[in-house]
């Protein structure tokens, strides 16, 4: 893979122009996109005269002229706007087209409206090919507003409406643009694992992955309908293993012929099959499997004790120390029990790592991934941006443009500390928690920082090792560590890196100093023990950044299946 | 996000030209890449008296000139050729640098070499900016061919091989050309969910996810140091509470000061919160919690049973009805206890989902994806490729041109099996699978199929009902339903798909017909019941893909992180 495989995309409507040039159809479905209609400079009047065809669900719908024909906004998910379609009575039943959420497949000729109407285009239909009818006395999903919080229980449908199809494309926009950004610029992507035995730091807050509880309720059941042999079982299945063996011997020295003292043996082990077959099931028992009092992870699937990933950073270091720019960008898990709207137990993160790199060029590296990708919004979804601006947040647009455009302004810890400490004197600013040096800034502290003092983004470096991980490189102060947090406007921290110790002894102490055994970081300390390289890295909580950008509150909206505690539908 | 925002990549030279006239470092890291040098179409000669620094691992070095000089073979993981780097004794100390594994990182000039070496270009050293030695003694990966099973037994450490670094760049431009390709046909990107509660076919399969083992533990742990409340301790907090209730009963019926009354009540409060908490811990017991001789997963982090996906695809078909053309791409799970070189307990698939197709709209869309592919690893890492071929598999190179440039075979299974029969009856040719209609085609037979009869891919479609999925679409012939594979030459299956049952009324029946459950799926039946669409899709294995490109023969070596039968590294 080469860089700058992927460069910014023609407009719009160029596009949309070839495919309704190329085929009268979206390519590998049965119509064209209703975006390669609408989404045009001149709204679609350009093709007028032109049949196609088109499918989608109807969002409003109603019969006009005495039931003489009716008018649809059908939308197909492919922009946020709907594509005006008129039938006639003649071609299909009114009565259940109009219906919010029929699905419709449609052939017909673009047709200017009349003059005077806002539409710019519209559908006369020719032929109906297919209608997926909706009783609406039964559809959850009424024309009505409905609530986001509504919308969670019906988690299978949500997509049908306008603000979580908007999502969807801002969301499928951003993963994009962060491919097309590492990609450009030379990283490789590496699929780091989903199930892990080697993050050891936070067991309490990780899910765990097994088949044992399967296995037990197995056994179990097993253990009813044929019970474990006895003791005296046992006892018996021994005695004539020592028969079969007595027999043997006697065989043997009676110099019984080969054939007799072969038939024997064969007894024998036969016997000694069937004893240890026995002896194994004697030994089941409900429950889960223990030893020493403990459970036996060595009967799990993995022969080992297995969890779910809260970051892959660590794993994608060991390739960063050989493939040098790498990134992943998958999903991580948290069993922390918590209802916020900040909060998913799965979610997806963006994590670069880079070699040959110190903080700076980390830092670097996150303020360009975040211009490229509000840039990136504003350059292909605009359209959807203009409905969140529209529905959610007035401001959504301008911060992207702001983030956009600005330097982020990079400050030290220490220096943080010193503007909250100087607003509380001087301009008698009060914050629920104490300003101290030492603190982990709060979410009070951090909206302090960007949103009243810089108004721009801010990154704060150079934080106290007490409150940072074991990784983060010691700087020469021995009191700090080279981490790095870019706060932005609306959703404070975005992206947490740090410079990576690549020290042996040093990163070795840390862990020591942790309280942390040293046996599970071993391969972690090969990586410094074996051609070691400076090193650096960031993780960017991908639904922060879809918050960030729509302006939506609920984390649990901007991600297509949420799971929390209590919910994990579908 | 709009249509061709991806297109084929400038040439490696002009970009990497590019790269280095803009600035002498790579972006985001304190060097340029060795690729943006020895990939260009003149080797790097147009670059000479150039002032570059560069960073890497050394792969072979040797003194030469007595000790005067040392040359060293660099790879920094950006291609697969190595830069010669050649360090002066004056300059750093040889003995050092020379060892396989070293990272260094250095700054020098570009010279063309003396006339008559193999290579084009040579970087002289004129500055050490920073090396991470080896102790050869102790570094696991020494220069001599190691086996990919060796490499198996270090993780961390085996991208720093030719294999698994080539591997891992395939790996990358495999995964962005899927997103190229789809993002340029409008597909829409969907993270369907990793922890699920819906896959209720194979459960046996599953891995579950849990937070009750580490809970049970905790309580286990609990009880040890703090013994639950004896029935006697019960007895009391409820006389307490008693006691209390009376006098409260007795104040008011004394018509007592409100005051005396509210104290009173707070203290019956405190004693029914007390007894609360006494009759809750009373209920702890060692082991998984359970209700009615089950577990009780309402105890559970999700308050229900979850597992790790099987497969995204039934949860994005929630979006295909909705947005009309989705797909994802994400890790898959199952917890088959198979020790195959084609099988792993965590894999990635794609998988397409398609509003308005059927399944020749499926089979054109399979078809056009593979070919992307292969020509995208033609066009974008054909150095990877020359290294398979002279490593793994001579035909690699050519079996990509083969399926880029083909047209794929398509039959009915009936044919197939025609096919098989006829080759068996005229040709005499042997299978140990028995052929009729109705099984499920073996390798074998799939193999007879691409590498001897159609010498190219090929594809089989309208499969028995009785051997594919509830969800796939019955034929009007009623025996067959609208499934599809894709083989391939040497991994044999490479896709699987299908046009998805829109009927309302049948697809309820497949599913009673299989001895499912209805309520776990009403959900699915929903996008039936309600603007029900014709939809097709697939699924790809990644890996598969990646080990049909590259020639590699056990799948464990194309996966960072591979995850089988008691083994999950890292």
């Amino acid at each position: 893979m080469s860089s700058d495989t992927a460069t910014a995309p023609p407009p719009v409507d160029e596009i949309s122009a070839l495919v309704l040039k190329d085929s009268k159809e979206a390519t590998f479905s049965q119509r064209v996109l209703i975006k390669t209609i609408v989404s045009r400079d001149d709204g679609g009047a350009g093709l007028a005269g032109e049949v196609v065809r088109v499918g989608g669900w109807v969002k409003t719908g109603r019969e006009q002229g005495k039931g003489s024909f009716a008018f649809l906004e059908l939308n197909d998910g492919s922009c946020p706007a709907n594509l005006q379609v008129i039938v006639d009575a003649a071609v299909a039943p009114l009565a259940q087209l109009v219906q919010t959420g029929t699905c419709v497949h449609v052939e017909g000729e673009i047709k200017l409206p009349p003059e005077g109407t806002k539409q710019k285009i519209e559908l006369r239909v020719r032929k109906v090919l297919d209608i997926g009818p909706v009783d609406p006395a039964k559809y959850p999903l009424p024309k009505t507003k409905l609530t986001l919080e509504f919308l969670r229980d019906f988690m299978h449908l949500r997509s049908r409406t306008n603000t979580i199809s908007a999502v969807a494309r801002i969301r499928n926009a951003l993963a994009f643009a962060t491919h097309t950004f590492f990609q450009k610029h030379n990283f490789l992507y590496v699929h780091t694992p989903i199930i892990t035995t080697s993050d050891c730091e936070g067991a309490g807050e990780m899910f765990q992955v097994t088949t044992l509880i399967n296995e037990s309720e197995r056994i179990e059941k097993e253990l009813i309908t044929n019970p474990p042999p006895s003791e005296a079982d046992v006892e018996a299945a021994k005695l004539i293993v020592k028969e079969k063996g007595e027999a043997v011997a006697q065989l043997k020295s009676a110099k019984a012929s080969k054939v007799e003292i072969t038939a024997a043996v064969a007894e024998l082990s036969k016997s000694k099959e069937n004893l240890a077959k026995i002896e194994e099931r004697s030994k089941l028992k409900p429950g889960l499997p223990k030893k020493d009092g403990k459970i036996d992870y060595s009967q799990d699937f993995f022969a080992r004790q297995a969890f779910l990933t809260v970051s892959g950073q660590l794993q994608v270091e060991t390739y960063a120390c050989a493939l040098s720019s790498v990134y992943t960008f998958g999903p991580t898990f948290r069993a922390e029990n918590s209802h916020t709207t900040r909060h998913l137990a799965e979610f997806w993160m963006v994590e670069p790592e880079i070699a040959f790199a110190d903080i700076q060029d980390d830092m670097n590296c996150a303020e360009a991934y975040v211009k490229f990708m509000c840039q990136w919004l504003l350059d292909n979804c605009f359209d959807d941006m203009e409905f969140m601006v529209k529905t959610f947040d007035k401001a959504a647009i301008d911060r992207l443009r702001l983030v956009a455009s600005s330097n982020f302004k990079r400050i030290t810890y220490t220096e943080a500390i010193a503007i909250l400490e100087e607003a509380i004197a001087k301009e008698n600013k009060q914050f629920e928690n104490a300003v101290e040096w030492g603190i982990d800034l709060a979410s009070e502290h951090e909206r302090f920082l960007t949103d009243v003092k810089f108004k721009s983004p801010v990154i704060v470096y150079n934080y106290p090792k007490g409150i940072k991980a074991f990784y983060m490189k010691v700087n020469p102060d021995n009191k700090t560590v080279a981490a790095m947090d870019v706060l932005v406007p609306k959703v404070g921290e975005l992206i947490g890196g740090s410079q990576r110790e690549e020290r042996y002894e040093v990163l070795k102490e840390r862990i020591l100093e942790m309280g942390l055994p040293i046996e599970p970081y071993e391969w972690y300390l090969d990586l410094r023990r074996f051609g070691s390289v400076k090193h650096s890295g960031f993780g960017l909580g991908f639904e922060r950044m879809i918050l960030f950008a729509t302006g939506i509150d609920n984390i649990r909206d901007v991600i297509p299946f949420p799971r929390y505690p209590g919910r994990a539908d579908l």
